[in-house]
């Protein structure tokens, strides 16, 4: 058993979001995903993004906005979302006190030239 | 996109643990693992669970004890851990209080004959 714990994970900032990806545990090729942890601050959104990975996240704390295909869908802590490949979204924190921690995994979709 | 609501998947009691199978969400083969959410009530724990599987939990709330090879690692809400296929585990709620819910994905390691 191997133990990831967020609280200790090395993070980057990209732009507003602290983003704790895990290519710093050299896991290689045992998941079948990429993954990390971001943070948004409260009353803060990410940049919109856009990549060709299929994503599938997990609002760790807090309540994400996803903003995707014009429309924002509030999820809560626990609950999930998947975003399709070039799917562009943007995360929002609408909240102006609570943090928003989200995990993702992301990999390419299978047939993919990308 | 999509969203998986969390307070309203489907159920199954599973000794006494909730589990609820993602099975529900009819992916097909979108993802590239299966997964669930779980959750063990106050001061209880999991049966003996063993599977070829590689699986790669999130802690959603609570504390999880993870009994695996001879110790018991607490991973806190928010962090991780990732069992090895076939790596014989329990999950432990010792909290008198606070319920423990996690998030998993598991699939079968490649080159397995399982």
């Amino acid at each position: 058993m191997r133990v990831f714990d967020r609280a200790a994970a090395g993070v980057d900032r990209v732009g507003g979001l602290e983003v704790a990806r895990w290519e710093q545990y050299a896991l290689g090729d045992r998941l079948p995903f990429r993954a990390m942890w971001f943070s948004v601050p409260p009353g803060s959104r990410s940049a919109l993004d856009r990549h060709p990975e299929i994503e599938l996240s997990l609002v760790v704390s807090g309540s994400a906005g996803i903003e995707a295909g014009g429309t924002v869908a509030e999820v809560a802590a626990g609950s999930s979302y998947l975003l399709d490949g070039d799917e562009a979204h943007v995360v929002h924190n609408r909240s102006a006190t609570e943090p928003l921690v989200v995990f993702s995994a992301y990999w390419t979709p299978v047939g993919s030239d990308a």
